[in-house]
């Protein structure tokens, strides 16, 4: 890269960006009653977590030339939207794990990650109404925009597990409000905050657009042949809920015989064990699923990156890149 | 009343400012899909209500010499801010009806519930975001502040539940924030968007916050006192539940000998049926703290109407005090 940028710049600028952000989120910390409410909302917090939707937002903002000090409520706000919908999908998928520790509804109950969830959005518009902007009317619609979508993808990520009929074109839907979503309106959000031109904002968008399908097919894959101590969670565990994983749809597409019958008929009615599980990874290997979620994951990653090629050259940028080339090669 | 305007009269208005929130509510019937989102929200919003909080807004608006076209939207907003909390709570409550049908997670089940309510909040932002007011700032700053409270003080009471040291000045605090601040918000955002001067605003702002408080303990009284059909939900519910109503922390202050030692140790452990409720009942009854919540209510009312005092005459300011003393009467 003409930059000459190197590894350990790019992993220097992201701490030093994920730091900022710890910084800024440690505000919550002084939040303490109910504990009903701030307990979990610190235990979730304090759970470690990359952070990668927030330095996206400063990044972004960098990269259209913007102060990343600029956007840090912004990338904050973010970040605990985020983080409200894993403590309310994880009830709603009966998860177990999270970032290696219980989740919210195991270590307390239900009540207490519905209410805990509840309270992160709202801070989480606190913290961006600390945004000064003058595009803070389109900062508020793009987030309350990814707000509506990534609850509508989780309604029909809901919705799909009882189907059978799934293509990958309703998957991809799916997964584009769900994930895409947050994720582009991380990189939007902070074009927004650098004040970037409508060309700019528009790239920046689709690069987190392509870049959040991409990390969501990469989710699916590492839930059957991740790390579990890597990955954090139980592996399996999309199979165990009836996920329509990109994977999985792509397999029923094709897998004819009793492959075809053991997909339709068992794996929806969780008959999952170690036995079935690998009998799911033997079909997946048969019918090539797995290579083609690689090869998608390629292509979206490659998409991404032309979005940017529109920007001006800069450590932002570059390191916008970098990270969109790690996403191939990451194992948690 | 000064202004010559009759109880039909404050109906009329009452009821054209409902229906001009109806139409406007009207909108989100566009949204279908998913229908696991979409259908519970269009069956909740469908339900009846009687849009208070968003007449409040209308009201308000109007009080300050603003065009209630204006505050629609907000007080879509507010509608909906509220209803999310409808949903949310009666899950964490364990409450069958609502609006005399069965609540959301009874006809579809918790993740439904869950997953809908998190949708209304977001559509509720989209609703505020869409209000014209140079006031912008100030009206999302009120909002966000209700939406951390009102999760506060759902917090605050799923605590006290477990607990049998609650002072009348911890449920004071506890209300505030649950039902005061929703209401205090709708008066405030609907002040703004009339742009009302500061003294104004704040004069609206306290006067739903007395409204607020009066109305929770008016809710605390018809659970033990109501009619069931009239009040929409099953009555005893906050005692079953262990909530810490008005009347049950001021019976806790007083009851001596068995009445104290059955308020502490059966209403806490659930043994409720007819019988206990009765018993319930009776020790209210000798303690007299039906007539302190009646009391409270007048008095809380009475400093509603005082803050009114500095706005001009007119039909609005002179419905939100018939609106006012309506409460100490309503049924339901």
């Amino acid at each position: 890269m003409s930059t000459g940028v190197q590894e350990r710049d790019y992993l220097a600028i992201m701490k030093g960006h994920k730091t900022s952000v710890e910084r800024r989120l440690a505000v919550l910390r002084e939040f303490t009653e109910p504990k009903f409410v701030y307990e979990p909302i610190r235990y979730v917090l304090g759970s470690g977590g990359k952070r990668v939707r927030s330095v996206l937002v400063l990044l972004a903002c960098e990269a259209v030339g913007g102060d990343a000090r600029a956007a840090l409520d912004a990338a904050v706000a973010v970040e605990l939207l985020h983080n409200f919908t894993l403590i309310h999908d994880d009830v709603m998928d009966n998860a177990d794990m999270r970032r290696c520790q219980p989740t919210v509804h195991k270590k307390w109950n239900r009540d207490v990650a519905i209410l805990s969830g509840d309270e992160l959005t709202a801070h989480a518009y606190r913290f961006l109404l600390r945004t000064e902007s003058s595009r803070v009317n389109e900062i508020f619609a793009v987030f309350t925009d990814a707000f509506i979508q990534v609850c509508e993808g989780q309604g029909f990520d809901k919705e799909f597990e009882r189907r059978q009929d799934i293509t990958v074109e309703d998957y991809f839907m799916m997964i584009n409000k769900k994930t895409a979503r947050m994720i582009s309106a991380a990189t939007e959000i902070g074009a927004l905050t650098g004040n970037g031109t409508p060309r700019e904002v528009k790239a920046l968008r689709r690069f987190g657009e392509h870049l959040g399908m991409a990390f969501q097919i990469k989710d699916d894959l590492l839930d059957i042949v991740g790390d579990e101590e890597k990955v954090g969670k139980t592996i399996g565990g999309d199979i165990k809920e009836g996920k329509k994983t990109f994977l999985l749809v792509k397999a029923l597409e094709r897998a004819k015989g009793s492959d075809r019958k053991f997909l339709r008929k068992v794996v929806p009615n969780n008959g999952m064990n170690k036995h079935a599980l690998r009998t799911i990874l033997d079909i997946y290997r048969r019918e090539c699923v797995l290579d083609d979620a690689r090869n998608e994951i390629a292509h979206r990653t490659r998409l991404a990156e032309k979005e940017l090629a529109i920007l001006e050259p800069g450590k932002a940028k570059s390191t916008l890149l970098w990270l969109s080339s790690r996403l191939l090669e990451r194992n948690s």
